[in-house]
């Protein structure tokens, strides 16, 4: 059984791939709640909705998250009531976040929700929330303290990071499910997603850091850093200005003390002995995902490696 | 100014009638909010949006409750998920309620998120909720308790009516501008509303019936009932399956504590006489708005009555 660390639409494509090579009771895939926001008297969650919209191949392909055919009429409403219409949301999509708003009031775990949401998408792995307690990220910047939302959606990455901040991280607890499928897995993948806003907030779950480290298990890393730019997002505005220099050893030193390998992309061939130089293994491969057939190439090669 | 005691769909024709004839500021519309519901964390209020739609001329007008032109596509992806899809949420209809509850979780209160939204819709009159508190009215069935919702919408008021339950309305207070408003009217009239599920919430809120009997205005009431049937809705069901007589003096003895005018239809003057037997003067006019002409026509008789 194969554990992955995960993003959203970055860590979405590599599991695209993992899903087509393994029966869905061999992959359960740990997905980041830090980027989850409370708008509207509604939870919504986007990285594990971009990951069961794309597993379940009903993912937008010309944006990575929301819907296929979506329509926007109620967020066009919003606008036109002037009420704040930044974030997008789709009219099908809302009904996974009714849906789901409604089964967390009635007491359900987010653990249990996020189930029953992707038995209804038929979606081909285990997903489990990184955990059942409500642990928002926040960026402090410039412009004060926002939502990672706000300053992804809204702010469109704009404003100078100067720091994480992951809310609530301290008295939350590993969804149930995660501690057993890191000991049992036969490998753990992280993918290439952000090691500040999708990595970092699962990793400061009390608990995760020494459950990755004891797992008998490789820890493998997919660099999000390929020729100096991140593959998707603001990974590389973060780390230059959060004070680490714009390369994937920056990254794979913040994982050093769990990680086993370090998955390096092929243009990076010459920063190997720099990051074996953190005591990691490195291993090169393509790991830029445009096609199909890329994500399930990466995904057979990193399956391999075990 | 003019006081006018409204439910829903058949209350905002005669609203709509008002709204012609006298400007917003001299029309305080005090609506029932004993059908709001929550449901998938959001707080709607039926009855108020009706009258706001209405009133704004964006109502449906082929249902008499929604916006027109509206889509489904989210109550559609609710069916698809499997999650409840019995309360028909129009996409751009959703924008309202997810606004105002945005607002109510922000602190504010509903009158004033009331005023936002018809403020929003350039609603013509001062629509006011007849409480900030949540008092959802709760119909004990033969089938057990349902919300007035579940008992309209979704069992489509099949199921037979023993009481009607207006839940947490002993510790609720009018809401601010109420009682002012009905002390200093000119006239006050009860639209031909449910008595039990649109002014019977409003008349149980401890202080209302008192303002209206104090107030030196008239207090008109326009009969719900014509030929032995409801205008709208399932007051007439409910009339029998409660002990009373199928008849507008069933209504007319509801309210004669306060009441001083009866506007009875033309199709029923032969119960004249048994209605002032109750004590109170009765008025005939025609009470069925097909048209705008109705509606305006019966507003301005209405007001001639003062």
């Amino acid at each position: 059984m194969i554990v992955a660390l995960a993003g959203g639409i970055g860590a979405a494509k590599l599991l695209l791939g993992f899903s087509k090579l393994l029966p869905p009771n061999q992959l359960t895939v740990i997905g980041n709640t830090g980027d989850d926001i409370e708008l509207f008297g509604l939870r919504i969650c986007p990285d594990l909705d971009t990951i069961t919209y794309t597993l379940s191949e009903k993912i937008n392909p010309e944006t990575g998250w929301g819907l296929q055919d979506d329509s926007f009429e109620c967020v066009r409403a919003l606008q036109d009531l002037g009420a704040p219409s930044w974030f997008r949301l789709g009219d099908r999509d809302l009904a996974t976040h009714l849906w789901r708003t409604s089964l967390l009031q009635q007491g359900h775990s987010l653990t249990q929700v996020t189930a029953r949401i992707c038995e209804a998408f038929g979606t081909p792995c285990r997903l489990l929330p990184m955990t059942d307690s409500y642990t928002p990220t926040y960026l402090v910047t410039e412009q004060g303290e926002l939502h990672v939302q706000e300053y992804l959606v809204r702010e469109k990455c704009r404003p100078l990071v100067r720091a994480p901040k992951y809310l609530n991280i301290k008295e939350a607890q590993p969804a149930p499910g995660v501690a057993d499928a890191i000991a049992k897995a036969e490998g753990v993948f992280l993918c290439p997603s952000n090691p500040f806003i999708s990595i970092g907030p699962i990793l400061a779950i009390p608990g995760v850091r020494e459950l990755l480290i004891q797992t008998e298990a490789p820890v493998f890393a997919v660099t999000p850093i390929v020729g100096r730019r991140a593959l998707k997002g603001p990974a590389a505005k973060m780390l230059a200005e959060l004070g680490y220099p714009l390369s994937p050893t920056a990254v794979a030193g913040l994982y050093k003390d769990f990680l086993n390998v370090f998955v390096l992309d092929e243009q990076d061939r010459q920063l190997r002995a720099e990051i074996e130089g953190l005591g990691l293994k490195v291993v090169t491969i393509n790991t830029i995902m445009s096609s199909i057939g890329d994500k399930i190439d990466l995904a057979r090669e990193l399956l391999e490696l075990i």
